[in-house]
């Protein structure tokens, strides 16, 4: 049915994958000119499916889809046009080019809705710039912090000063902030980035919450020593303690039902022939549940401090990033599960372990996700791709969502949650 | 007995310690000219306990404490004046100055031996400058090889530019190598470079041999992922397989009573939020028994197999170094074991998992080797120490060994052997 805008949709990615800042990959970053062309790009696109258009105070790039209905509410859908450096082509973009996509067929079948739809590209959801995640979907929730003006790129170069050279201005950032009133909910749309979908043999799943992630640096000291000296039993080895407590750190998520990981490890000496007397580790921890995650957490410290203590050990945790769980509105999720049934599409639901817009934007309003399936759930790299099948798919039931919410909008046009 | 003569083998351990390429740490590398002063500080040192020294065609110092015997055969006491960067002012430098102030004392007291004793100060044994250890005792075993000339150092300055650089031709290397008749063996002296002596309370042992060495780069390949969105039973996390693999290294190398070590750890993405996709480890197995030490290594490729096996990843050991156990010869080391026993000493008999001399030289002539005891088993490390009646003690044994010596000599003028 949607068989040559699920076309548009891919051939559009491919397209906003050539504005990058490097010649050799996908490199996309907040307030750039990469940034503008990409925005003026997707507004062109916005315009021809009878969109009106604007850029808002933050940058993020907005379509609104009119409702006849004089002073209608507003569905809000999208996610973000910026990428991280060697980035894939639909991370983020396929959020904002398939409901684009979707509103170009109501556009062309002339089919109006008793709200409004609005298509949002946010500037900044990765953070690769200026190191602080989601400044373009905070603005608009209305949590912009002031002290972010004065965040700084790699090259000293301010939030402020690259609004400006963007041609926005900082002091009018505020403006970017939308009255909760008038908006129905926020629908993201993302590659899963996960491969989960993929062991169910689903194209799309409804999203119940974007998990809370801690993270910890564990420094792991013991005594270095020559390689050939040193007997076994003698041995403070940092790096077979940091092998000890990795395995312990699987183990507890394991057990608590989360996910925990051990990405990065760094050995001091380093050398062939020296045992290693200090590892220090880094340890992510996640799960839509918080106390299971801190109940995780709690194990991992005292199976450490016991590994620490029976091989000579000094361990230090310290927490570096601390973030609760958001949960997608159920009103939404059931809502979607019904335009999954409509479409003899298994309803099946899947937490995001991965932060999106979608934590910033429920703070302003009823939230929902749908997950694309992606090949091996792989994202953030060029390998990233969908399959056009599962876009189809996607774009079947997020339309069937907006025909259902306009049906039940119409028997009671209160908030839709 | 010794009590002047050790205070001068620590103070010129002291002075020796400011000939340094660097001057906030202790650097002495091959063919500088703090290797030719170091040389010149020796020889003068050499000079005052009647020895007649020379320098040979490799840059190794010599001192010859002459036998009134005409054509009598020598006794080579020594080890190296090189050092790594950053080193303590021991490892080697000990080797060297304690037999020279023997030799001081013997010289002060008018005793004559029936054979004579050379005390050699090596001249490369750590290797560091041109990447090849033992450059100094292979030249005097002859076992040079012309190969070597063409080495070059960081700077690309090759060996035999060097040498030339120094004062030395290196077409006249062969003329270091000894004639293996007239030498009765060979005796060093080393600090530990390991804990052994601590925990069994000695101030000196008698190493039975050097271990032989092998080494493995251990490539583990699994599948990068996002911390968040890959559930942990879908993982292929190359560094939680890696921590699997260094716990089975460990405890092969407990079962087999060798050791092994994985000094080495880098994961490519090595981000706090990606799962590895592939990591490198080192690993390093040392024993006196080559057998023992490729049973270890057996069972640590088939535990690493069935462990890639079972969480999905790939593994690739390549061999990167190989060299069989070195053992002493056991008549050198009965007579330290008696040497040790008139000085009512234990005779504890360890064996060295670092490389020495004594293995190049180990191809010319009966070796033995004495191990005294080092501060916490630290050694390449400025904090690299030793204590007073630990040298005595090393003192007393190396005197009693060559008095009994030139008593069983005197008896029998056969090779020591």
């Amino acid at each position: 049915m949607f068989t040559s805008y699920v076309h548009t949709v891919l051939k559009r990615c491919d397209e906003l994958a050539l504005i990058s800042q490097s010649p050799e990959y996908i490199d996309r970053r907040y307030l750039t000119n990469e940034h503008k062309f990409a925005n003026r790009l997707v507004a062109s696109w916005m315009e021809q499916a009878n969109m009106q258009t604007w850029q808002d105070e933050a940058g993020n790039q907005w379509g609104c889809y009119k409702s006849p209905v004089e002073n209608a509410q507003t569905l809000i859908i999208g996610s973000h046009l910026d990428t991280v450096p060697n980035s894939g082509q639909y991370d983020g973009i396929l959020g904002v080019l398939l409901p684009l996509s979707l509103i170009q067929w109501f556009a062309d079948k002339s089919i109006t809705l008793p709200f409004n739809v609005e298509i949002v590209g946010f500037a900044d959801e990765e953070g690769t710039r200026f190191g602080t995640t989601l400044l373009g979907s905070r603005a608009v929730a209305g949590t912009w912090q002031d002290r972010w003006a004065s965040l700084s790129d790699k090259q000293g170069l301010t939030v402020a000063t690259a609004m400006r050279d963007f041609g926005l201005n900082i002091n009018n950032i505020h403006n970017a902030g939308r009255d909760k009133n008038s908006i129905l909910g926020f629908v993201e749309v993302h590659i899963e980035q996960g491969p989960v979908l993929e062991s169910q043999n689903l194209p799309v799943g409804i999203v119940s919450g974007i998990a809370g992630a801690k993270r910890f640096s564990i420094e792991i000291v013991g005594h270095a020593g020559h390689a050939g000296t040193v007997p076994m039993a003698l041995r403070q080895d940092a790096i077979a303690g940091a092998a000890e407590i990795i395995l312990a750190i699987e183990q507890a998520a394991i057990e608590h039902d989360v996910v925990a990981t051990v990405g990065q490890i760094n050995s001091l000496t380093n050398a062939v022939n020296v045992i290693s007397g200090k590892v220090d580790i880094s340890l992510d921890v996640r799960s839509l549940d918080n106390s299971k995650r801190d109940l995780c957490i709690e194990q991992i410290k005292q199976k450490t401090q016991q590994i620490a203590q029976l091989r000579g050990l000094h361990v230090n945790e310290t927490l570096t990033h601390d973030a609760d769980a958001t949960l997608c509105h159920p009103s939404i999720m059931s809502q979607l599960e019904l335009a999954c049934e409509i479409n003899a599409i298994k309803p099946f639901v899947l937490s995001s372990g991965a932060g999106h817009d979608a934590m910033a934007m429920a703070e302003l309003c009823p939230t929902g996700m749908l997950f694309v399936r992606c090949a091996k759930g792989i994202s953030h790299h060029p390998a990233e791709s969908v399959n056009f099948e599962d876009v189809n798919a996607t774009m079947l039931v997020l339309k069937s969502y907006v025909q259902q919410l306009a049906k039940q909008y119409g028997e009671n046009s209160e908030l839709v949650a």
